[in-house]
């Protein structure tokens, strides 16, 4: 009698609970030859679209009678994706997926469609480093703030050993969290460091959205917050050879205006698909009569990445050949793609391969 | 000319950025007076309802002339909420809020008003621990998971201080970010530690949905592999009289069985709004017969938390009884308000003061 009781009220908790919330559902559903199923409930939507940045143009999906509307994407390249679904007329991240683009002005979901053998952003096992959330004061900007810092596998905190340190920096409307839950920055450090191809580091992803003055505030900020704050609370060489700074689109021209206008703090810069339409790009470089030689000596490695179909390529290709015609010794790494989260992976692993040797 | 062709080229490059994106809206706007707008642009929808935890019903949004739908909210005690929009029939997160509830059967974003005085889970001027995201190698599963791992201000790494653990547990369709990012876990902790209200503690923040068997598979997951990795690679005090377990709601079963079934190894056990309707609790307790005298004497602290609007408030009255009738000494935590976030970080701040002591 109790234990029919129990039941009873097994079921009716489990009722009260599973009541107010929609069918589980497994979205997305990731096939070993690499197709996908994507899954979205709604009773009551009349057109339902997957969106994906594996996708030229948006696939319907069907509605099953329960309600349950999926598409199977035909296999696709292994690589990490951003997607979202369009219901009627509203974008929204699929709400059965817990990874997340992080970004301020939209919500998308995210896919990992593994490779045959691991790809160099994949959880592989190897050691692994970790991700630290921090919080930090900015006297520039009389507040405080976040940062997110990767130290490497079996990283040494007594300070005996010192680490060089690499500043990372996101994209336009991204977060200090973009590069770890995109860009997956931690896996491809780790594996890059169990290979031997990357040296131990510390990379360090602040925010990068300073308001109002996300150009000439962010670079005060870097200079005077974020750099002291990591040499007083981690073991690292403070010297230039062991600093570099990289950063995507808007973080991309960022690593040109922090990097080139302090090249006695940064001996790598490498910049990926840079924004370079700021007013702070152009007074610091559309005039700019660099001392070249003193330049070049002072920098290790100056990159700019792009991909031929990013929107800002031939933008990239006048910074080349601004850079070049000041005397500025700048290696372009230029590949295929566009101004994409699964480029951003590329040019990350390959700077990684360079910096500090 | 030069300079002409610039600012052209910056117009090209702006239009192409913003093209693509729907105009910059500051929702959720928190006024001074704790009364909230929330906004959101859409041209097509027809209807528009905010939904939020601070609110019985939701509210009607209205368009403005520019497709940016708004609504505000009068003034809001002062806590975290959830809410989502309901666009037609489309529930989604707030596009322009970065703060979203980590969850994964749904996607709400989370709004944080700021009281008078600093809150207990609000960003003080205070010494900061840091979160750390930590891989681990899961025996058990034979998988690599992920948890998190909060180390206290001035967090000494070097083995000559050990510190307690209390190892804290997310809500059912939760995950190992909850507790932080909902939770406000670390700020609580900062707060009350900078207070002395609080001892210094690590707090480790596992994944408990555990597939397929949620229940008995997290159990061992616990003993044989989280605690061992935590034992072997932070400073900790290992013996049970500094080792605490606390969970919400699936979490708060979950802290019940693995407390109470190694009294040896926890001597605080602290359950919130425990879900206990699982076979693994029957088993555990439906005939559970206790050396009570020995127990009791091993918990130094073993609380149940709940509020009275509670769905499972009737079902933790039962719990209660339930020890009781057997013996063992259990401190209820009764309080006002439902089976939500706001009140887990009452919870924890009250389990928090009354650790290690």
């Amino acid at each position: 009698m109790k234990r029919l009781y129990f039941i009873l009220s097994m079921l009716i908790i489990l009722n009260a609970v599973t009541a107010q919330r929609p069918p589980l559902i497994n979205s997305p559903e990731v096939h070993p030859d690499h197709s996908i199923t994507f899954r979205y409930f709604s009773r009551s939507a009349q057109k339902v679209t997957l969106r994906g940045e594996f996708l030229p143009v948006g696939l319907s999906m069907e509605k099953d009678t329960s309600g349950v509307w999926s598409v199977k994407v035909p296999p696709v390249n292994p690589d990490i994706y951003p997607y979202s679904f369009l219901v009627d007329s509203v974008e929204l991240a699929d709400p059965n997926n817990t990874y997340i683009f992080a970004n301020e002005r939209f919500k998308r979901s995210i896919v990992d469609i593994p490779g045959n053998t691991p790809l160099m952003h994949s959880l592989q096992n190897v050691p692994h480093g970790k991700i630290s959330y921090r919080y930090y004061h900015s006297a520039t900007l009389g507040t405080t703030r976040r940062m997110l810092v990767y130290t490497p596998p079996d990283f040494d905190a007594s300070g005996k050993l010192k680490y060089p340190v690499l500043y990372l920096i996101h994209g336009g409307s991204d977060t200090e969290e973009t590069w770890t839950r995109v860009g997956n920055a931690h896996l491809i450090a780790d594996n890059l460091i169990a290979k031997g191809l990357a040296k131990p580091m510390i990379i360090v992803m602040p925010y990068g959205n300073v308001r109002p003055k996300p150009m000439s505030d962010f670079t005060k900020e870097v200079m005077n917050d974020i750099i002291p704050f990591i040499d007083a609370n981690y073991p690292v060489l403070t010297d230039s050879r062991n600093r570099a700074i990289a950063g995507f689109s808007v973080g991309g021209g960022q690593t040109l205006n922090i990097g080139l206008t302090n090249t006695d703090q940064f001996s790598y810069i490498c910049s990926y698909a840079p924004f370079t339409a700021t007013e702070e790009f152009q007074r610091n470089f559309s005039s700019w009569n660099p001392a070249a030689d003193k330049i070049n000596s002072q920098l290790k490695l100056f990159t700019i990445s792009v991909g031929t179909e990013d929107f800002l390529y031939e933008s990239v290709k006048k910074n080349l050949a601004l850079f070049e015609e000041r005397g500025i010794r700048v290696k372009p790494y230029i590949v295929s793609g566009g101004h994409t989260w699964m480029n951003c992976k590329q040019y990350l692993t390959t700077t990684l391969k360079e910096l500090f040797k």
